[in-house]
């Protein structure tokens, strides 16, 4: 997905050098209808690199981030573990571009379901203020990986067929079902999955009293995050001053005339690079709440489109 | 649903009459083991009987409950027609059977998904009073209906297959989907489903200062509504109360030790008559909140069963 997206991007490169672990040794990638065989991934493996986009895992970029920066590469980093760190930006683009100006040679790219909830969050943020925002995900299996789709697709099958259901990937079973699990549960009863897109959106958001609570759930649908976002802002704030703000804002797409059946779904906008937001009311519960439903392509704005335009804004800061 | 639950709970039945429109006249229902042949509705059909279960839509109930309840008959109604008359009482017998003692001989049952959470929301508020509650469902297509359960079925079957889609019951494709819409748009841009929600929680809960806004959607699961609510108490609560509170509740389960992979899922409790909660935890952006996950089998808590729950509550209340 990285790679089809710096091509169709036309990101400035003169060398792509794909780069894994050794069972990869040789495998081919294509770049540009040109053939690129996979290198082993070493310590030295980043003289000469501008910029090395890691997308293996938290263990993978905690071992070898450090050496591509001391060769001089900036390392734009897809997974969680550097996204906390105090010197590590964690950067939307359209959203804090900004904090890039300082850097230390690692930015990091954040998760997705938080990426596509700041990019609708980010204006009405600069306009009344923040003060709460409440969100439940409806989360497709992609974010879980490949083995998470043929997961999704087998389990179907079978449920249809009335075979034995098999699982691997999912603690419960996926097809037919929802479960109000992403990733590991921790002390305080939430999963990591939530607190991550607790804290990323202070960070990125750049505002630590926003009070944030979330609940993410995965759905049986194969691409894009649906999220069902209630906000509270300081400043009382009109229906139709959030849909003329999220109209304006770069790389949000408004859809919402819902009496005509417009509103965004996540099957209708896979493979689309924006971020959708529909069912745009008042919360009937608070004088300052809004309510939205917010869709994006988990695989692109959440991961490869959004660390592509990370590199495209630190070229053109220079 | 409705004939297996009397039976299920040897409801005290010496005579069951099955009425439909003439389309389905003379058409079998087995109650007891015994064949019983469907007779036609007319305004008269209601001589000696005591209790009639409507559930064939709003206008059937306009016309029909007034002959039936000026024949002797109490109504118990499962469709929204009534729910919201002030002089109808609104029931689920765990939470507010109390105002069973006067009624005017029609008795509504809430929406399905009101049902479920009022029944978690009931020793909350009678503990330490509710402010607001927030919730996004995740709603099954049987809800929608037999039509909607072949959409759904035949929708999956298409998209494995790479064939064509064909929608009917929905407004989107509902395979591999999620639909921020049930039941038609009003002015205010909440659905039917979601204004319902809103009312029939505090006209059943008995306290219009109760805050409520709602989100639903439907998602591509056949059995069972989930939820993700969002409450804020009056005063401070424990998490551990809150389970305790819980447990002590007819007809509620909790299911909660996430670690272990413990939590309700609407696939693992389709055909149990209990509602489950979960995830139940501080809500991390306020002092007074909690957040929980509630499932329950809709075609049973949400319909039927409670339906015969009234009926049940009249008899021992006599």
């Amino acid at each position: 997905e990285m790679i089809k997206t710096l091509e169709e991007r036309k990101f400035p490169i003169q060398n792509l050098i794909p780069l894994a672990s050794e069972r990869s040794e040789g495998a081919p990638v294509y770049f540009k209808e040109k053939c690129i065989r996979t290198k082993v991934l070493k310590s030295d493996s980043f003289k000469d690199i501008d910029f090395a986009l890691f997308s293996a895992g938290s263990s993978i970029s905690k071992e070898f981030a450090g050496p591509a920066t001391e060769q001089g590469a900036v390392v734009i980093d897809n997974t969680s573990f550097f996204r906390m760190h105090k010197d590590v930006p964690l950067v939307v683009p359209e959203v804090n571009s900004s904090v890039l100006k300082s850097h230390n040679g690692i930015i990091a790219n954040p998760n997705c379901s938080t990426a596509q909830m700041v990019m609708a969050l980010k204006p009405i943020h600069d306009e009344v203020g923040l003060e709460r925002v409440i969100v439940s995900t409806y989360q497709s299996v992609s974010g879980a990986g490949k083995e998470a789709i043929l997961e999704l697709e087998n389990q179907t099958r079978q449920n249809l067929n009335g075979n034995q259901i098999e699982k691997e990937v999912f603690s419960h079973e996926i097809a037919f079902n929802v479960i109000p699990q992403i990733d590991v549960f921790l002390d305080n009863g939430y999963t990591k999955e939530e607190m991550k897109m607790i804290e990323e959106t202070k960070k990125i958001l750049g505002d630590d009293n926003i009070q944030v609570s979330a609940t993410t759930v995965r759905v049986p649908v194969f691409v894009g995050h649906s999220e069902s976002v209630n906000i509270q802002t300081k400043k009382p704030i009109s229906v139709e001053k959030v849909r003329s703000l999220l109209s304006s804002m770069d790389g949000v797409n408004v859809m919402d005339d819902p009496v005509n059946g417009i509103f965004p779904t996540p099957k209708d906008l896979a493979g689309k690079d924006d971020v959708y937001v529909g069912r745009i009311r008042r919360d009937l519960s608070h004088p300052n709440g809004i309510e939205m439903w917010i869709v994006s392509d988990n695989l692109r704005k959440g991961a490869a489109l959004n660390a592509v335009q990370i590199a495209e804004a630190l070229v053109s800061v220079g």
